[in-house]
């Protein structure tokens, strides 16, 4: 990674970038930052969607190295942005997020940007357009905090974790995605950018869901392109199938692409609350784990408890979920001094 | 104060405690902070509810001692929290109280937390069930930045501007606590916490109001269980009475636990807007002062002008409100110190 | 402008003071900020209307200077003020202004405030009654973030980009600044704070817009009372005939004193927002720059895309306004160079 790279996606980092990035953060975790790598550079982090983790790791991560961090979120504390390109901006939003990003890039050497999905349609989704025009926009190196389809961030502390917990080399270890029932129609941004991270370990995956809620197959193909030659993408709808021998549970809910607010393929709106909500025995609970082989169990978090997994499991011998949440800061850290220190 | 300890509440500091952290708080506000005693370290602050002076004093705190700060106010600038231990969270709330405090106090040294007072039930709040969840869920030091029954951030600022004023030695002083109204019904922290500190001190003083808003008997006798063998705690409802030779006034509105939102002892539901506001004429004045012994006027602010207290009194000779509210700087310094900076 | 100084506008600032601020902030854009030359000073920023460029300038002004800061937006993440003196607060507002500013001076070293036009009177607003009150009751350095009819941080910062592309000495040189369509009536602040600095460089300023959106006569004659020597204010009313030679496009939507929120003449609240829209082809296009002589074009962001100026022009070789806003960086580190640093 040059020192005028983009971080935004795991899919297509560079050769050795993944493994290198790895293990910076181990080292950063083990020895702590270097007060003064980054002295002298300004972080401008940009939310268009609220966060607690991605926030607190990002300023950290900068401050603690040095830097100086700008934090803005507008609709909270800012006005609203708009995000189409070549409209008449006679409606609520006060600025363009070209103009933003333009700005703030004119005035920090890094920025930061939190987009979300449009969740219409999934091929919009993938071209990732909010992303790529903030890239295209900004003249500093941009960090994706969560995207359309993408979490790079969050990623890479899911995969140190596995590491410290499976050993460095992940090849052809058992992870399991499963799908878990959750109020809202939730997009794809962690799952589809773990899967690609696991993908790129080379680690046998196995996504599980109700044939409802299947992910789309253009995510399992984009995922399976990745594969260093070792490791496997398998789709199942028995979940206990899924879990035989697994080492790793990773719950994420998500919606269906048949449901709304996606249009479906007939462009119908059906709402898939009560769909999500009659699936709550995929709720990931003690009995859950007995079907591996005393597996560890990951969330990105925010978890809704005892809806996407028990009390008894969050609280119990097999989380990960707060060191996988510790992790943040030490990965974002290791990104910030690639990106900005040639670390 | 170890290096691991809370700070959660005086009235039950160790030994020396108070008076140590009063004496440091002097000389960090004579001398100056010391800019690289907490270098390196992470403080992470949580507002579940808004705040001027206790964010600025805090951020400021951090900083001036070279500590890294992040600030979340959840329901502003993240999603709301959820409280209550064991619920299937199938609601609003997109995360549990619980999860955040184990990742703010993963990522941080220190975690500060500003939660509220339930105000249905004193019993419950002077439980402080949410307080003492964080405390218990915290991998790290706990500082109370305001709870159901408990301020002590704001009761260390106000001995301090007591001791300025009157002599370190506060043993035996006459202060009044006196309500005033309000147009809401606010929660007891503060004169709970004011009531414990002075009483910590060994000063002489009278609660006053209206006999519709007398002070919980629980509250008086949780005082009294720590006076040092001076001091006194009286309770009075003729204002007159109270002030005489008083050298300090400190006014705070409070709703009645008879009223709403409380439940009451009956369970009633009683709206106390109509008497709050009848009892305008408890709002401070010149005339009030003048009943004591050249007292100083004390407040925590915010304040409501003209209801609480007059524009006459906050604005003239005997207000000491800035200069105590200039002190929760250097008293949350004092505080940072004593907890990460061994100070 | 001693260490004590305000910096509440342009109109008033000492003989040679804005010709020092420009070169200062010219120096620090060329050499970089001092890191050191700040250190210890605390900063307090407090936001009573949203923003994106003035927040991220200053505070990256005050910490690449080695200041802290605290940010703080009423409403957003803090309660409501009270702005109006005498009042009985039994309303909304929690705190006054007084206090707030009375206490965040008492615990920073400079405070900067973002107010707002009340759009009643222009009269009232005019004597900008809340920025006066805030620098009367500050005991520190006050710096005007924007006020009712004033933005001095975005005049330094429009001064130092025409004088980066037109030379240090822009007496004479032709600008105009044009009226623009907008949704909403938005207050002149920028617009006054603009013609005051333009006439204090002595530049030949010709202020265009329709006749029912000229600029109050009392603006012109403010600006025309604060020329050098050099330089003029001219009204027009036909955009070709301003256009004619000129040097620098600066665009500016405005609301109507005739129209709401302003009271009119008559008290008449007659909505202005037809009005402002029928004139849609006030947009500032292409076409309109090739009225000029190879003008740069400035805005100060944010701005309506293809409502005040087409996607042609922002996004065309004539634009200077990513520059006029990396410009406010730079020129908020010489405010509060000046003011905190003696520099």
């Amino acid at each position: 990674m040059s020192s005028v790279d983009n971080f935004l996606s795991l899919a297509d980092a560079p050769g050795d970038t993944l493994a290198d990035l790895l293990r910076l953060a181990a080292r950063i975790k083990a020895e702590g930052p270097d007060p003064a790598l980054l002295a002298g550079k300004q972080v401008s982090l940009l939310f268009l969607n609220p966060s607690l983790r991605t926030r607190t790791s990002m300023e950290f991560a900068a401050t603690s190295q040095g830097a100086h961090v700008v934090t803005l979120a507008p609709g909270a504390d800012a006005w609203r942005v708009e995000l189409e390109s070549g409209v008449v901006m006679d409606g609520d939003a006060a600025e363009h997020l070209t103009d933003a990003v333009r700005v703030l890039s004119e005035m920090a050497d890094l920025v930061g940007v939190r987009t979300f999905a449009g969740m219409r349609s999934l091929a919009e989704d993938r071209d990732e357009p909010v992303l790529t025009a903030i890239a295209a926009e900004s003249s500093v190196p941009v960090v994706n905090m969560e995207s359309a389809l993408d979490h790079p961030l969050q990623t890479l502390a899911d995969l140190l974790t596995m590491q410290e917990e499976l050993g460095e080399d992940l090849s052809s270890v058992p992870v399991t995605l499963t799908w878990a029932p959750h109020p809202k129609p939730l997009p794809m941004a962690v799952t589809a950018a773990f899967l690609r991270g696991a993908a790129r370990m080379g680690m046998d995956v196995r996504v599980v869901s109700p044939p409802e809620f299947a992910l789309p197959d253009a995510l399992i193909t984009d995922a399976r392109g990745i594969l260093p030659g070792t490791g496997s993408i398998s789709v199942h709808h028995d979940r206990n199938e899924a879990l035989s021998g697994t080492r790793v549970v990773y719950a994420k809910a998500w919606g269906s692409v048949q449901h709304a607010p996606y249009e479906g393929d007939a462009g119908e709106q059906i709402d898939g609350q009560a769909a999500r909500m009659a699936a709550r025995d995929w709720c990931v609970t003690d009995e859950t784990l007995q079907c591996g082989d005393e597996p560890i169990f990951l969330h990105c978090l925010p978890v809704r408890r005892n809806v996407v997994v028990s009390d008894g499991v969050l609280d119990g011998a097999h989380s990960r979920v707060v060191q996988e949440a510790g992790n943040r800061l030490h990965t974002a850290r290791a990104v910030m001094a690639r990106i900005l220190g040639g670390a």
